[in-house]
């Protein structure tokens, strides 16, 4: 799998005409060479040449995962002249840099994003002035179709979604707080195999705001709930939300949840490589306001899903690129009513050549108890 | 105690001559602002003006709690004109940038280790090129003294500390994974009211490596463990590290413990304000050294703490500055013998008049069982 990406990437180095692209800690590391670092004072990068050399410049402390990742590029059959800068805290990090990129001149790709002075000083000071550009343009084109080990770990994180959906219909309760349900859906998730979980339950009057977080108000009978649910699996997400009602609830909230599933399965049902992020969102977005809510529908209809939980394609009226086969990507409509309370409902999708197939399962009616 | 900070700032700024400091969502801004905020695509920046402007510059979507901040700041008695300049998605943050940098040249002084190409653009195309410096030298002199309101927040993060040090003593025993009983420590002080916590279980002979993290190896009859455990309560973090012998060990191992405990109680016992960090450092490494084990010391006696796990004082020989009384750090020296084992033993002190007062509380003696 390795190989296809750093193939892919040569070529897009070639067509975008830069010397090379650098690369921080992060998703895009990791996706070329299975390398998971944090940030800190001491600075790790990636430089791949155009003209075949890999260089990665790190705290001598992390060496032996240089040196790891250099074997299994090998391995993996990546024809590149790899190579470990490594340095000590005495010495700093300005030798390495000076190593990695002698000889180097022309325009490189940064992570606009991601780079921080640190590690552009130090360039600068080895370059000289440079130009550069933004490399996440390069690296969207090479990460947003997944391949079959990727779509596994989703599929294994969109099931604890899944699962994390139910619990949360199990043990939402009058008299419960939301953050004491939230840890135990949490802790159960992980006791399964999530590396990471990030979720909001919101509760009442807060599920009227679409980032509402986990608060501590006591759920009452009557509430409307939704969990947004994200799950972690080997580097990748799934991304879920379910709406629960607590009790009986007003006829208003109810006739909303009705639309909202109506705008969810008819993007769903019939969004097909090559349509435009912009008509996935319009299927949508047509149902409700064609029922007079289209101004309480007051976010993009979903956002790619992968590395990172906001990627690329992003499913919004401003995104008129064709959506390719193999893009994951979410759906996930909703309708926000100030002071009353909103409605979402979100699926993590894979485009194939019958349509769109949904990674995550969990019932979508309102889930009522 | 918000007033007090931004005093400091004042003079701070004076003394360094900057125009202003920019800062980025991170420990720095929360400690002004009281204001945690994630890292996006979308750049959020305080840009505090030597001449008394305060520039919030973030999305709409977050506007609520830049106008929140305001309100606080100034019931708090802070003078500074405040002002928040919000942007949306479609028009982007140049605008936002341009209004709050308007008339101001200079020198900034910037987050060297946090600020990115993203700011740094933006900066540059409403400056011109403009000359900066790192401000971490600057908002340093500020953090290093601990107010009231910060020590209660890291003895209640210390006392939880202590508690997980405790609950690690009731789970290891042969036939378990680290893995599992990390998993249990967290879910247990997380329903203490731990915000966060972080932490490294190492057992058998990874306990050799400083920096291992937590292995799915099973525990052995025999083994040597410890636990590295940090945790935060409203941002401030503690950071523990005990030893446990799961069974009889070997007589080196139980050897290398008394001589850890014997440094670790001389520093801790002798540090006091107006000694330097290489002093204290010299404490611990002289004991560990008389031994005959100085080479198996191979990292400083301890960092700062607070806000950050690693941030100023740090307790190194390379650190000629006085500690200043109310300055909060670890003092942890430890022994690794490669192949066998390691030892560390670590507590969280402040200093005050009378030395360092430890916040961590757990007892130090080897943890048989």
């Amino acid at each position: 799998m390795l190989k296809q990406r750093w193939d892919k990437l040569a070529s897009a180095m070639e067509a975008s005409h830069v010397s090379g692209v650098a690369l921080m800690p992060g998703p895009n590391m990791f996706y070329l060479t299975g390398l998971s670092m944090g940030l800190s004072e001491r600075p790790t990068l990636l430089v791949v040449g155009r003209e075949g050399t890999v260089s990665l410049i790190m705290p001598q402390l992390e060496r032996q995962k240089g040196e790891a990742v250099a074997d299994c590029l090998q391995r993996q059959g990546v024809q590149a002249r790899f190579h470990v800068y490594s340095y000590t805290d005495e010495a700093g990090p300005h030798k390495a840099f000076e190593e990695a990129f002698h000889g180097k001149t022309g325009t490189w790709a940064l992570e606009y994003t991601a780079l921080r002075m640190l590690e552009y000083s130090l360039m600068k000071a080895v370059l000289g002035e440079f130009a550069w550009v933004d490399a996440g343009e390069i690296m969207k084109g090479l990460r947003v179709v997944k391949d079959t080990g990727e779509l596994e770990a989703m599929q294994e994180a969109a099931r604890l979604a899944d699962m994390g959906a139910g619990i949360a219909r199990n043990l939402l309760t009058p008299g419960k707080r939301a953050t004491e349900i939230a840890l135990e859906i949490e802790w159960k998730l992980r006791q399964e195999g999530a590396d990471r979980v990030y979720m909001s339950l919101a509760t009442g009057p807060d599920t009227a705001i679409p980032h509402a977080g986990t608060s501590s108000r006591v759920i009452e009978s009557g509430d409307l709930a939704w969990l947004d649910l994200c799950v972690n699996v080997r580097g990748y997400w799934s991304d879920i939300t379910r709406t629960y009602a607590i009790g009986g609830i007003p006829e208003e909230l109810r006739r909303i949840y009705e639309i909202v599933l109506e705008a969810q399965e008819r993007a769903r049902l019939n969004a097909k490589p090559g349509m435009t992020g912009a008509q996935v969102d319009a299927l949508a977005r047509e149902v409700i306001a064609g029922h007079g809510y289209g101004h309480r529908f007051i976010h993009r209809t979903g956002h790619g899903l992968g590395l990172e939980i906001h990627e690329e394609p992003y499913i919004v009226a401003t995104n008129h690129r064709p959506l390719p086969a193999g893009s994951t990507f979410t759906i996930e409509p909703g309708i926000y009513i100030p002071g009353k309370g909103g409605v979402r409902i979100e699926d993590d999708v894979v485009l194939t050549g019958e349509g769109a197939r949904s990674l995550t399962q969990y019932p979508r009616n309102l889930l009522d108890m």
